[in-house]
């Protein structure tokens, strides 16, 4: 069956799948929207389900949006071809290439995680901007973080600004959300060491040691971690700010400390 | 001499400024915007020049607002104040606080750089976004690199998105543009080996020495370094990467540069 062609910004379904730049509407339709080729590639080879595809032919002009326009052709996606007009509708001027998909919101828990014996985790907390919940995401990919928990989430966890700012990293299945009171408990079942970034830390982030396993805490930069990880159980570490400035952005901090704990834990031969 | 209250958006001074969010216009006028409160407080402690301002009095709430305004009105700089109306046109819809000032753009050369024996330094050459180049500033700054050199600039230093990412750390006086040859010619007479950042560099970041100073290169995500730093004077280095992506953001590969070089300088005392 050929795909359907859309020629009307009026059609019911590019009305539906325009709404999903609002959070409400992806949470109330449990769907979102995915702009970029790569980051469209990354979720099918992260098992994420597209139910819809709107393909602008015009645009697909590389040979990864092609790849892109392949992969949900042959998928059980609704694929429409549609005009430039009507593509620009549902792009909102977002930079994209000629395929924009859309995906059923997987469930993704703290329960699924499937991690090593001493494994590195992230946690990040409260953070407020989607572009740098992606931006710690695209790093503790490149890192090899193990698994990342989005505790108390500010926004949903597929904002389109995060999904574009993680390159599509925001799609394995090794990244959830959770509740802090959850990821807590979580924590003291995996039995490793928490140790949360906080500017007024007296202790050297690369004065502890991250090779038996270790979560690293990231709060939100304008308000910090929140007191659940004040206790005992959990150490306070610090960058040193040498500047005028008195702070990193919060995605600086995170990738400096997932590279010193896996510059620690040893990076693997040949990298 | 009480300041002048401007209520008109048609106003010669506010169509000045206002032009001047764009480019062109800041090369012609040799000025430039400052949105911030915060980073019009260090562009004035960092010794920039700032020729007016304009206040929006029901704005200016917050301390740190109410301190720039003093600054500025205590500066020779002229200053007005205006209704919200003129300060929307001004902002251009950006958040702000309630001063808005024009600077004389400075001249920040290779030659006023002041180094200590063994410097730091980062060269970043042709990065496209000015975001980047503000927070690769922002984290120079906190790591306590001793100078940066934007080489080769796709965009004028001082682009107001660059300004506000780096959070007013752009306005170091050890902060320069240059041409690639030029920051070539000048990186010999310092006598310090050079690390590039490569996807392709067989070497770890964490295998060379940073102790006897360096200078750390960064190229563009999109097309890397230019030929220019890729002969025996230069030596490429990587991060492992770990997961899905094959790259981080320029952005973070710096921190984490700056971050490694400075671990093994060793933090000072108390940090």
């Amino acid at each position: 069956m050929p795909p359907q062609h859309i020629t009307s910004r009026q059609n019911a379904r590019v009305k539906e799948a325009a709404k999903l730049r609002l959070a409400r509407q992806r949470q109330q339709q449990g769907r979102f929207v995915i702009d970029g080729s790569r980051e469209l590639l990354r979720a099918i080879s992260s098992g994420i389900e597209i139910v819809e595809a709107f393909i602008s032919e015009s645009r697909c002009r590389d040979a990864e949006t092609q790849q892109a326009a392949e992969a949900v052709s042959n998928s059980p996606a609704a694929v429409a071809t549609v005009t430039e007009e009507v593509f620009e509708k549902l792009c909102f001027g977002e930079r994209t290439g000629g395929v924009l998909a859309i995906a059923r919101t997987p469930v993704r828990t703290l329960a699924a995680l499937k991690l090593p014996a001493t494994p590195l985790v992230a946690i990040i907390e409260g953070v407020e901007k989607p572009g740098n919940v992606g931006a710690i995401l695209r790093s503790a990919d490149g890192a090899g973080v193990d698994a990342v928990v989005i505790a108390d989430p500010r926004t949903d966890l597929f904002n389109p600004n995060a999904i574009r700012a993680s390159l599509g990293t925001i799609f394995d299945p090794n990244v959830c959300t959770a509740t802090s009171a959850e990821t807590q408990a979580w924590l003291r079942g995996l039995q490793i060491p928490a140790f949360a970034a906080r500017p007024d830390a007296t202790q050297l982030y690369t004065d502890v040691d991250y090779r038996g396993g270790a979560a690293i805490v990231l709060g939100s930069e304008a308000e910090g971690l929140t007191d659940a990880w004040s206790g005992d159980a959990v150490t306070a570490i610090g960058l040193p700010m040498r500047g005028i400035a008195d702070s990193l952005n919060v995605s600086a901090t995170a990738v400096v400390l997932f590279y010193e704990a896996q510059r620690q834990r040893g990076f693997p031969p040949g990298h």
